[in-house]
């Protein structure tokens, strides 16, 4: 089976394995687990904050950095196709209480006068808006990142607005590779930011919020209360701290085979390899008259796995556990599939 | 004092108080106070529903009805100055884990293409979309009204695609006066509406909720446990009825002023009359050097009320109790303002 | 129908809707109305406090109040058969996420030192505890009452703790009553209150919530939120003046009544009539063979109407639009009933 | 350092990292990880239920069980010392909206007539009690063990009453190994069970609820919702493996060394040890003059670390990693302290 369903299928290899074979570890509730520790101040650092924090999940590192924001009765600014408002189950509002006005998301390409132009202070009768989402890379959006001079902006806007600004960087090493950012330049920007281990980097399990030290002792309670304490976590962490050394630089392999995916399926009218800059392909279906589930179904039984992501949308992932020669089975499957039904 | 804040403010009429005074009341929660239930059978019947019931606010009317459609972790959508997602202190998330996603407000002009294309559907990993709200009259919108003709494309939407329609109708009075559209009509397009009596109808308090039989039973539930659950309050359904009877068809003489209004300011660039459809006049003083706290303080100086409803935006409403003479004040008092500061 | 389901159920007097007849009103949203800036003047007076605040039922002041004082995440104590444990539908939890943890209600016999065995601390892990509250009178108590030395027992446990008191007074006027306790001596004991005038003293609508006037601005804002906003109000409040003016004194013949009740059925072995100090009077049906929902039935086809609390216990309460004919009444069918059932 | 604070403080063996390193693994939030479907249905079958699911802590365990069971609005019944209610953050309101009811807990007695008393039937006004919690062994009750006598009385009472129950197995393997109850026992009486890998069975993270296939599917999507989903945990669910092929018998030696602890420090009239049965051993400090904090100050300067749980009471706990020569030193330093200001 070639698995394109996402970057999250990885499994961890020998070396990270044996990393968290050896791993020194305590109980991280404590705040024991020196592996933990290690792993955390190693991301804070990368970033230029102060502290960072380990969760079980994207979801829950998002979650946390929201209720930290975003009291409940006031509102989050995030794009309508963002994955805290689309892919989280409802999480916001039901954990926290959080109201969520949304701009109509183009991927990554953000109007930053619209947003100023949604901000809601305190002091009117209307919902004051505490905090924006940004995603990067963005997921729906096909992967597409976000210039940093417009994440500039957002943080003039920020300071001006007195709004706070998270980041939602499950995927941001993408981004790091594909504009040859520095992490710390993301990192000025941003007052808090989730990051993910388990996607492109290849580790198993584990994302981390990132921000100042009073508020990641908030996020410790928050993380509590929603189930995400764990003991022995260290194990986990090893392998976080194995694929930082060792997977980041890796990405422009994925990127460069989603691009030839791209190339190799544009003439079908499903994609613009122009857009796919990091390491998932959207295939945009609503032209065709195969429709996600059928086409997800159809190349399954042909060894080529991708992801349904709504009616006419369905995704295909490049990472570390696809090789040249994997994609080019995909290719011919997906290729074969699309051609079949035009 | 000429008080243009909101149409809220209105005073029972004689006949109204009259009408209060006389009435048979008996204990609401136990669902046995006459007038109470006369109005609620009224108020159904106007939109050909099957059943209403009476709420303390239209906040509560809205939330109540929110909760009926969209389960803790599904989605709303509405539009981004909705009242639902702007004026409601974050209710729909804090009280009912209720999911926003928003379309950009233009106030009554809706893009059902756009809204069609926001819906998530049961069955994908996303949040799925359970209902749309709609407001009409819109109020951060300027009273604008939306076509009868949309209204029927969002219901086929909605009938194609099960997500549920709800109109905020606080003021559908003045839409069923200003485009000439019966309010059955308006009923049969949504599956619950909700109404307010003490806005334009000039009744001291209350709204209601219609919809099916088995929607306002648990809407009970809802209401009881969000404290809406009142006693003898045949008192204040009186006054509703006497509205209902009395006050539709003049709601012609406010939307006539507020034209007459925005006619005489629109020279200061502050409105464009030819938008002015109903009895709100919202003043848009983006290019003005006042804000809109500072344009409210100095008029009420000179007697003379408003709302600063955004940074940018003060609005001025027409009502049972400004006659031609207030509206004459006003337009001397805002003129003068906003000249001087030209 | 004799009516002793509830004294919710009594009907405005002549006088009273005199009274709200002739109340000047204004918008209560903006602060405007003077007939309810009275009477939460007037209320906060009575019990010594800065501030009160008009809402449209029992339940939405209490659960304004506990959201004072208990954070999400954070714990009230109450009795296990307290009216905000019971009969709100959960609201603590649904409206504010605040936890409750129980002690064993045996109505109004409160054991001070077990609640302060049950108080939990701020900085340990468990959940801080922040509020507690009283029912005064008792409604499942059956009307009983907290001695005011036992209130002054829990006064001092609050301060030493730091824990807030608050008191469910929705019959606190009958506790006034019977014990001759001045209402500004049940003030000073606690923290906020809520009392109702739409029960014993005969309002149509209406309850306070009565505290500091910081603690009264925040109620502001949470009651809009839960859609507890009303504008020309004071038509309601009118009514709650008039009674607080002329229906407190009475309510010794309620008692007294209810009292004469409890005798005539204590043969039966449904009630103890020592217990019985106020106007509610709960028949223990856990030895006889009718259970409550039954002996309700039965006894409304004979004309009399009462509650069925919980399975084995049905209530009968008298009121203002109870006298003595419809006792007699009431103590023939439930006699009777009671009877041939033994 | 002898480390008594909790058994959550376990370091893996080094068979339990061989288990892990080798531990084929797949992406779990797509149900493709075959350790942790080896461990699911494991688990499963030790209880004799038909699933089971993973979740990184036990509090996550608790809640997703609890959601199971009490919709927002409703109550669920437990002791007011229980983990649920109070070392889990208010979770279960501020997550899932859920009423907590508490009868008084005196550790693992309970009280099934009281218990059955306490139960509110739905169709009543009052919030209806839609699940029963226990904990077994009981954390804040000293280890102690409910009989299965008492819990299959509980059974009867949940079946005749249609309220679920769910046990909070954190530490039941405790009582299966105290008791000599075979597990599938305890699994036979609850609806629900949450049972935790990485407490006595020495495993560095993970708990299961064991349950249903319909409720577990349910589970799933609450646990991504709370931020749950992780991706090759099949790394910690191999630790799982091992341990409950490993560690399930020898928690006798723990259970034996509490024993012997508490013996030695009973003279000092702070246990008794007649009540220690499992791995807890509470130190009662309310006759003392150290409160729990500054006793766990002072002892962790003489390298044996304890827990503050509540003011007066500490808590000792024995574990894998407690040999008998801690344990000696943690008699001394506990006994020198505790005789010194005797």
């Amino acid at each position: 089976m070639v698995d394109l369903r996402s970057d999250t299928v990885t499994r961890p290899t020998a070396a990270m394995r044996e990393a968290m074979a050896a791993a020194p570890v305590g109980d991280d509730v404590f705040g024991d687990d020196p592996t933990v520790l290690a792993l955390e101040e190693h991301v804070a650092g990368l970033f230029g904050h102060e502290a960072a924090l380990f969760a079980p999940s994207g979801t829950m590192a998002n979650q946390i950095a929201l209720q930290l924001h975003v009291q409940p009765g006031s509102e989050l600014l995030a794009g309508a196709d963002a994955h805290v408002v689309t892919y989280e189950l409802g999480a916001a509002a039901v954990l926290g209480g959080i109201s969520t006005r949304t701009w109509p998301s183009v991927g990554a390409d953000l109007d930053v006068e619209q947003i100023a132009g949604m901000i809601r202070p305190v002091g009117y009768p209307s919902v004051p808006t505490r905090a924006i989402a940004v995603e990067q890379t963005h997921n729906l959006g096909g992967g597409s990142v976000v210039p940093l001079s417009v994440l500039r902006d957002l943080r003039d806007l920020s300071e001006k607005s007195g709004v706070g600004l998270h980041c939602d960087g499950a995927r941001i090493w993408h981004a790091h590779v594909a504009d040859c950012v520095p992490l710390a330049e993301y990192g000025a920007v941003f007052d808090t930011l989730s990051v993910c281990l388990s996607k492109g980097l290849g580790a198993p399990v584990g994302s981390l919020i990132v921000g100042s030290r009073e508020r990641m002792a908030q996020a410790r309670v928050i993380r509590k209360r929603l189930g995400g304490g764990m003991r022995q976590v260290g194990i986990l962490a090893a392998a976080g701290l194995h694929a930082l050394e060792n997977h980041i630089d890796r990405l422009a392999d994925d990127h460069a085979r989603a691009r030839r995916l791209a190339e190799a399926l544009a003439p079908l009218g499903v994609v613009d390899p122009s857009k796919v800059r990091t390491n998932l392909v959207p295939l945009d279906l609503s032209k065709s008259s195969l429709d996600a589930p059928t086409l997800t179904g159809l190349a399954a039984k042909q060894g080529v796995l991708i992801s349904p992501m709504l009616p006419s949308v369905a995704r295909v992932v490049t990472h570390l556990d696809i090789d040249d020669e994997g994609l080019d089975q995909a290719i011919v499957v997906l290729g074969g599939l699309l051609s079949a039904e035009l």
